[in-house]
């Protein structure tokens, strides 16, 4: 049987896979309804359908993504986890591309037995060259 | 008796109180011996030590912290909370001042019946004018 550290990795790489793919649906059925998304210099997002709305209007040329676990701590039907990631987009073809990195930190919940995302917190700055 | 939501209140006014009145020792007694602070752009500073000695270098001619508790959820002798803040700086008499805001969102652990910071994701940035 998986225990709950081996399916919030596979979580962390389905996410990173799904959106390398643009599979949006994919990536909206691994949070919770009611999740929150943190970020340094914007107003919290709140709520699945605001991640559908902002993800629809984002159509990169290229968007890869490194990621590191650093670190799950699971209780019970509640966990949290940090990631290092470092995201490079490409945002049209032809463009330069944009580098960000950082750590994320996040408070994962178990829903009816799946591991799900429901607060983020994402530190991730550009890299200057 | 008080609740572990009390705790945790009284816990961030302690810490705000204390930061206030540059009070290294009281703000250093709320973390775990192996905290770790996340924040954008910047390499995580890993233990209370790295905290102390930061701190030692921090001697604002004035520092004002405006925060709001947005939510605190208690998971057994762990928690996560999340606050939003505005902070004020002005490095020394006379300087400009220098705000952020911004959200945090904490892990906290309940370490001999006493709430300390765990890991911290700090998403501060800067307020244009």
């Amino acid at each position: 049987m998986q225990t709950d550290e081996q399916a919030i990795r596979e979580f962390v790489s389905k996410w990173i896979s799904a959106s390398k793919a643009g599979d949006a649906q994919t990536v909206l059925g691994l949070m919770a309804d009611d999740v929150v998304f943190l970020q340094p210099g914007h107003a919290p997002m709140r709520g699945k359908a605001a991640f559908a709305a902002a993800q629809s209007n984002f159509h990169p040329s290229s968007f890869e993504v490194d990621s590191q676990i650093e670190e799950i701590q699971v209780v019970g039907d509640w966990a949290y986890l940090s990631t290092k990631l470092s995201v490079t987009v490409v945002p049209k073809a032809g463009a330069a591309p944009i580098e960000r990195q950082g750590y994320t930190l996040s408070i994962m919940k178990k829903v009816e037995g799946k591991w799900v995302l429901f607060r983020d917190a994402n530190m991730l700055a550009a890299v200057d060259d």
